[in-house]
């Protein structure tokens, strides 16, 4: 049975997508439309009760959480080095990850949905600015990580889930206001690992803009 | 050179420390009182730049986020079990452990610290309450993961990661007003758990009441 990946356009899910293709898997992208609240059908709710992509269903079974299906994917296609292999490399990878998803990745979901944290309007406008400052100074913590890194990508050698992560997250800046050329190693390494052709193919598979930001008008 | 592991009794540096005396390594244990703004020391900060426990130094490399601390562990000490060791029994323990810490643990964060995400009074407020319902339901997910468990611990045959973060994250509910025999088969999981001879040495060290919850006075 191929695999399958539940994902959306521009959303977290592009993580796994881009790992399912630097690995040549052959799986079935199917797509949720998060902004037709396809996440909250009966039929998605079966695969995924939280009502989130990314899914990847293996064998029957439907795996959640971008941590798990990276290190899923990291053990059922080792040849791809997703994430480094072993040692210190691994381990600083995994810290890596670990952060983008427990702190950036929730940061912006606090800029794009501060609805989930309140009901009171001004009180998600304050949820909203606050977080925004948290975001800036996040991805410049990331730059500065992507500024020192050792290799060509944020693993060393390979290409896999931290450049992946890396590109969304400050992709979604863009929505936020934070033009993406300021940081420009981050800019950088996500215009490199763009154009490789696994990941141009998600790319363009889920018409992808890499960069959003629209300057406010004067 | 000896294991090192900064923590804060009660804090979710638990989860590392239950894992390091299950996997009977030998770690110094190094306190870091955060009520007294330790961790905004700049001796704290030379080791961690974001002021967090846990931090595990090994060999001289400070290591943070759980998730990364306790895959090392488990690389490093692996006839400990800590996680399942491989298949889909290791990625479905990922992704509690992952759900657990990207989610549970920070839902947790905007009860106990609102002002971290706004600086408004009454946002605070606001985020507060909300975070607090959001974070029973939670628990009560978690309720039903442990009560359909298959083994005799979360992860399986063996006590490790998902234990600890269960029992922590139970514990915190009782400061935010949720009494954890309400949960009783959580609660039953985390007092076989602390009652192990390792981890009873962890609870003693860090001097844990395992149930915080103080009934609302009539
Ligand atoms: N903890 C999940 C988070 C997944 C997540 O944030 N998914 C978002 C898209 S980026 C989503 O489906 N949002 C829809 C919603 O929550 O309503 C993970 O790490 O995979
Ligand atoms: N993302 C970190 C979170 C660590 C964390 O939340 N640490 C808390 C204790 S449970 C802390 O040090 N809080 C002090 C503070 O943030 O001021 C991880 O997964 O390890």
């Amino acid at each position: 049975m191929p695999l399958q990946l539940y994902y959306a356009p521009g959303a977290c899910s592009f993580v796994p997508h881009a790992a399912l293709e630097l690995a040549g898997a052959s799986f079935e992208p199917v797509l949720v439309k998060l902004h037709k609240g396809e996440h909250h059908s009966p039929a998605f709710r079966a695969i995924n009760p939280r009502g989130q992509v990314p899914v990847l269903v293996d064998d029957g079974q439907a795996i959640t959480q971008i941590v798990a299906i990276g290190l899923h994917l990291d053990a059922r296609f080792p040849q791809a080095q997703l994430l480094p292999p072993q040692g210190l490399a691994r381990t600083r990878a995994l810290e890596l990850l670990a952060w983008m998803n427990n702190t950036v990745h929730p940061t912006f979901t606090h800029v794009f949905m501060p609805a989930k944290f309140t009901d009171d309007a001004a009180a998600q406008a304050s949820v909203k600015a606050h977080a925004l400052t948290r975001y800036r100074a996040l991805l410049e913590e990331l730059e500065a990580m992507v500024t020192t890194r050792s290799g060509p990508w944020l693993g060393g050698a390979s290409p896999g889930l931290l450049d992946a992560y890396a590109l969304t997250l400050l992709r979604w800046g863009g929505f936020a206001g934070i033009d993406p050329t300021t940081l420009p190693h981050t800019w950088a390494l996500a215009q490199s690992f763009a154009a490789l052709p696994p990941v141009a193919r998600v790319v363009e598979r889920e018409r992808l803009q890499l960069n959003v930001y629209q300057p406010a008008a004067a």
